[in-house]
């Protein structure tokens, strides 16, 4: 008997303000999708409780027509994979250390694999998006904080626990703004929507303005605002320029809400790495945009349970 | 017919100062070796010569008895590896673009394979050093300049064209001293026996110290030279606590002259690395001392062929 099922997964991008699954089959192709906010103010079993509730619902519309290999989540923190655990995460209060992957496993009666968000997005703009023609490639993630993940031959280097790709606390400025991992002058704290805010209040710009204020600022021509863009551009480039001379990667990709600033930080950035990286000078080396936007994370999610039968 | 010979391969260690070769045998036994200097005022061809003198002594000895699998070389500067060219090396002057790996296979008559020395010294001490129980590390060699090689599930990361690893141009200090490669602030220009006989001029402490001169001076108590040090580890920590961020790796190694240096620069160093970490505070991340000294990069080199073998 020939088996027509198609295979899918389920990938999950549980973020700090808003939960996203969808179904994908194996040959990257959506099905499915739900959405809806991560009810944080109601305690971590609410968000277990509505994850698991999206993951069955999508389970069990599409199990008919196909056989599901596997769910994958993809969480901000620092995680460690054997394990299952978020540690150090502050979007996520009450997760710190609870065993959220065999706890999801309990009750989904399903294997689950827990993956760090920017490296699920890493592996989602190798699979589906602006990294399919290369094999190596890193990603900066920039929004309320910076992640990073890095795909090397294909796969996302995850280092000892799957702590590897914390690229958004690479040190930009030695003696910089302080940051919740005990560092100083992390790149996160000069160049994503929390230091743009940051930096507009510093400079007297505007003491509540969101990240998209300030752009909408700098876009009026407001000259503090593009100097913040402008800061913003030169921490991205400084760690740009070490990433370059650490990889010599083909491609580095930049997502994430603050990406739509691009013409305002790209010249300091592309400035930067040009001065400060002789690898950049002598090889081909491309710092594009990624291209599947927020979906990123959920097609990488969903990636992992494929990857892990390759394996 | 039984095949009772032993595989041996020669690894060559081409140094701005001094060429060393040996023959060593695919267990990793050294069986051989010749050194002498590098004849740089003679110009490049004279220096080639020399380098192929060496191998052909060592490959004429040991033929009766053992099957040659190739030779590695390892070389100061900027690789590209398949073109197997120097470039951007300050410490062989005429080698800048010449096709060094083809021209000695023109007078050799035997495959040559070309490798950045910092990358084959963490080769070298992943295979018969101190990183033997271990498939991932970082090597930082701290000598004229500070040289780096990533190894990875047991091989060397290249990058596109073979530039992965140039640890030494990280960027510590965003407008710090200025490099030759076009950077300010790079690690080498903080850590190196050259940056510490530098700040030395700067402190008034003397205008023309070795590096050792001023470790000397430090352990004898002088508080310009401690500082120094001090200062050195400082750089170090920051590039050490990112690249810990970054790999997430079991081991950081390091190694050259200055690791005489150790205990008047550790103390500053792993006080940066625990506070600019995150990782390494929640992980098992050791940083020592490479342990093949200065043969690190024969290892490395020699090591080449037999890899090229299995690959």
């Amino acid at each position: 008997m020939i088996d027509l099922m198609d295979d899918f997964s389920i990938g999950v991008d549980l973020g700090g303000t808003n939960l996203r699954a969808a179904a994908i089959d194996r040959k990257g192709k959506l099905i499915d999708k739900v959405s809806g906010s991560t009810n944080v103010s109601e305690g971590r079993d609410a968000v277990l409780n509505d994850m698991v509730a999206a993951i069955v619902a999508l389970r069990d519309k599409w199990k008919a027509t196909h056989r599901l290999a596997g769910v994958g989540i993809g969480v901000p923190g620092f995680i460690e994979m054997e394990k299952g655990l978020i540690i150090g995460s502050n979007n996520l209060p009450g997760f710190d250390g609870f065993p959220v992957r065999d706890e999801i496993e309990k009750k989904l009666g399903t294997p689950v694999i827990l993956e760090n968000d920017a490296n699920a997005a890493a592996m989602g703009e190798k699979w589906m998006g602006a990294g399919k023609s290369v094999d190596d490639l890193v990603l900066l993630t920039l929004g309320t904080g910076v992640g990073g993940g890095i795909v090397y031959r294909g796969r996302v280097m995850h280092g000892v626990v799957g702590m590897a790709g914390e690229l958004g606390h690479m040190t930009v400025v030695p003696n910089g703004n302080p940051c919740g991992c005990g560092n100083s002058g992390c790149l996160e704290k000069h160049a994503s929507a929390t230091a743009i805010s940051a930096m507009a209040r510093l400079l007297a710009l505007g003491h509540d303005l969101t990240s998209e204020e300030v752009y909408q600022l700098a876009i009026d021509g407001n000259e503090k605002a593009r100097a913040i863009f402008a800061s913003m551009g030169s921490a991205l480039g400084i760690a740009l320029a070490t990433l370059i001379n650490i990889f010599n990667f083909p491609l580095y990709l930049l997502s994430g809400g603050v990406l739509a600033g691009w013409d305002l930080f790209a010249p300091s950035m592309m400035g930067e790495i040009e001065r400060r990286s002789f690898t950049y000078r002598n090889t081909k080396t491309r710092i594009e945009r990624a291209t599947l936007g927020n979906q990123a994370g959920l097609y990488g999610a969903a990636y992992l349970p494929f990857e892990k039968q390759h394996a």
